[in-house]
């Protein structure tokens, strides 16, 4: 017998399972549990006649180069399509600040790799998103909390979190936000907040890694547009990495993303994408490129808008009727979550079982938080199911709720 | 102005492009360029028609998984298909081995993470392909290199080696090997020494990770097949991470290869993929899964081996012509890579100017050698230049080694 755990580096023996993908195993295996966990995009939104007929452009073999290695950096037009992309958000950016990712997901992993080593501090919102969490974690950096009100990150908790940090003697390279509709919480970082995150920043030395992935999916008037103009649009010095991403917009089963950075970090994660995976998809860079020269993304946003908005509505009307006084939330004011406290004193793991029983499944909260609280928290995704099913997975999580409310305190 | 350096992990601040991506930049600038750099296959040899139709059945929205985020393992039937695929390479494995990964190079990426610490060695093969080499770098591994001779590795080299190393309190984790055409010599690990690489790594509690993207690209007679088994066909220990890719049997602009590894390794694998770009192009996955289902790759291997076996054969003759004494090399018997030695007592990089200014580019042999050495090598790519493009093209090198040797024994 072979030990295998001898084998493994620090960082592969530390690695676990993330809560998210956990719960699409869970998913997987029964077809009428409904879901509420992972952050899927609603596949009937997807623009699929228009896509059927760019492949079937791009792949006559007029241009070979479809189906060929690319650029480590990215399919160059692409690349000036995410300039004109981030224009419309205030964004400058250029073409030595963009790289093409694997998804976000593979931007937030890369920056990891450039940027932290271990025992580097990187700062985190309490909730902040697991997969950013899972890729800084397997770098081996300290994530440290940082507390949230109403209108997002605690500059109190921020600032007082840093002294402590830089009294120990610790390094601390980076403050992870998502100020657009935050996974898991919906939140919008004030506009106030936005600047302040940015000074605090250049007088603090701190790197700004802003992720910004759910930003067109705003709902309601454009006063909310207005809102979540982001950080990196203020970024004179030179402080934020942003990366943003088609998955949301478009598709995800693209994986397609980018981010922009100052060239000296951008030329780094080139390098370390050129050991990752040498180049994103290059036929799904050229339908997306395709998609979005074609206005496709444009024009579908505010049809999307309305079909989440109406989602999200469909769940917070049947949270009201199913879970009266159960929990706690805010309206979310775009993107895909809801975030839902329990107020009976038990948690999130206690409903779990019952909501797997019941057929229903949602994200623990506790998976959010760096610091291991939230454990009343439910992250409840509203964009993947028809509406119909969101009222049912409500009525049956609602049950879930009720019956672990009787476990809890059975009188 | 802000010192990004300050900010760079160690392994970002170690990091650099690698040669073989460099030439293709140089490449870019220059349309007349005659590229012998990247191993880039024949776009012409491409499956256009049928992957088109493949491309509109799967995108007509009847199926929205297709454009969906999929599971991390990759999607279950492409999984399936690579077992079959190992299956008629001699190799046993199932589905709690295999991973899907983008590409081999995330492979590779991965097993770097999930294996290696800062100080680990792995052992390399002199020369090595620079992806796997990178790969390790950036995780901050020794590579110690073992000598080759015709038939490949050098036990005797490699067991001094690894003597050496434990007398000086080393862990050694692995032993990374290229048995198929490998890149960049082309040669083919004899028969013997694959037992022999697979007995001596259980012997010294070794892991070997087997890259094998080359192996259906064999040339001439059946015998030749019979030769590439890979090692994982023997692996009853469970001692091998295999890995392999649809890159170069289909094409590359599909991000699609494979691994299998002992289920304990290959869960971690999952998790640092989880974390590095939640999956691999879903769209990617079921276009290649569609085109093994259909036979169009094992139907076209035939011709494909032809066809590569043919530009190996200009290759050479135009060597032989161009170049008469000035350079040593071994006829390649599959693969994409001619591995040439200049006589005249200068190196790749003193042709190097010659050859750009005449309109040709290769990869300076020193890229493969974790050691430094190798200067005296060109690695020579056949695999996507035209016939008469390769004839210009060893012309054009044949002339920028004449001027080379004039400038270096100028009498």
């Amino acid at each position: 017998m072979i030990n295998y755990d001898a084998f493994l580096s620090r960082a592969g023996a530390s690695m676990q399972e993330s809560a998210i993908r956990q719960m699409g195993t869970v998913l997987a295996k029964s077809k009428d549990m409904i879901s509420f966990a992972p952050g899927y995009p609603a596949e009937d939104q997807f623009p699929w006649p228009p896509l059927t007929e760019i492949a079937r452009e791009l792949l006559t073999g007029s241009d070979g180069s479809v189906l060929q290695y690319g650029p480590t950096r990215g399919y160059r037009p692409l690349r000036e399509a995410t300039i004109a992309l981030m224009a419309q958000r205030g964004i400058k950016s250029d073409v030595d600040r963009v790289v093409i990712t694997t998804g976000s997901q593979q931007g937030l992993d890369l920056v990891a790799r450039v940027l932290l080593d271990p025992g580097d501090v990187a700062l985190m919102e309490l909730p902040s998103y697991t997969g950013a969490i899972t890729a800084f974690r397997n770098v081996g950096a300290s994530l440290v909390g940082v507390r949230q009100d109403a209108d997002g990150l605690d500059f109190d908790d921020l600032e007082r979190t840093w002294a402590g940090l830089i009294a120990a003697g610790r390094r601390v390279k980076l403050l992870y936000l998502v100020p657009n509709f935050q996974n898991p919480t919906g939140l919008l970082l004030g506009a106030a907040k936005r600047t302040q995150a940015l000074e605090w920043a250049e007088r603090r030395d701190v790197l700004v890694v802003e992720d910004d992935p759910y930003r067109d999916l705003y709902f309601g008037d454009a006063s909310t547009a207005d809102l979540t103009r982001p950080i990196a649009a203020g970024d004179d010095p030179g402080r934020v990495v942003y990366l943003s991403s088609f998955s949301k917009t478009l598709a995800p089963g693209f994986r397609v993303g980018w981010l922009s950075a100052p060239p000296a970090i951008a030329g780094k994660i080139e390098f370390a994408k050129q050991a990752g995976d040498l180049c994103t998809s290059v036929l799904d860079q050229r339908i997306v490129h395709e998609a979005w020269k074609r206005g496709l993304i444009d024009k579908h946003l505010p049809a999307l808008r309305a079909h989440y908005q109406n989602k999200c509505d469909t769940m917070t009307s049947a949270i009201a009727r199913h879970m009266p006084g159960r929990v706690r939330w805010t309206a979310p004011r775009g993107g895909f979550f809801l975030w839902a406290a329990l107020t009976g004193g038990f948690t999130s793991q206690d409903v779990m079982p019952h909501a797997q029983g019941r057929g229903v499944i949602f994200v623990n909260g506790s998976a959010f938080f760096v610091d291991g609280s939230g454990g009343e928290y439910m992250r409840l995704s509203f964009s993947a199911p028809s509406p119909a099913r969101i009222e049912e997975g409500i009525a049956r999580l609602g049950a879930a709720i009720d019956a672990a409310a009787v476990v809890h305190d059975p009188k």
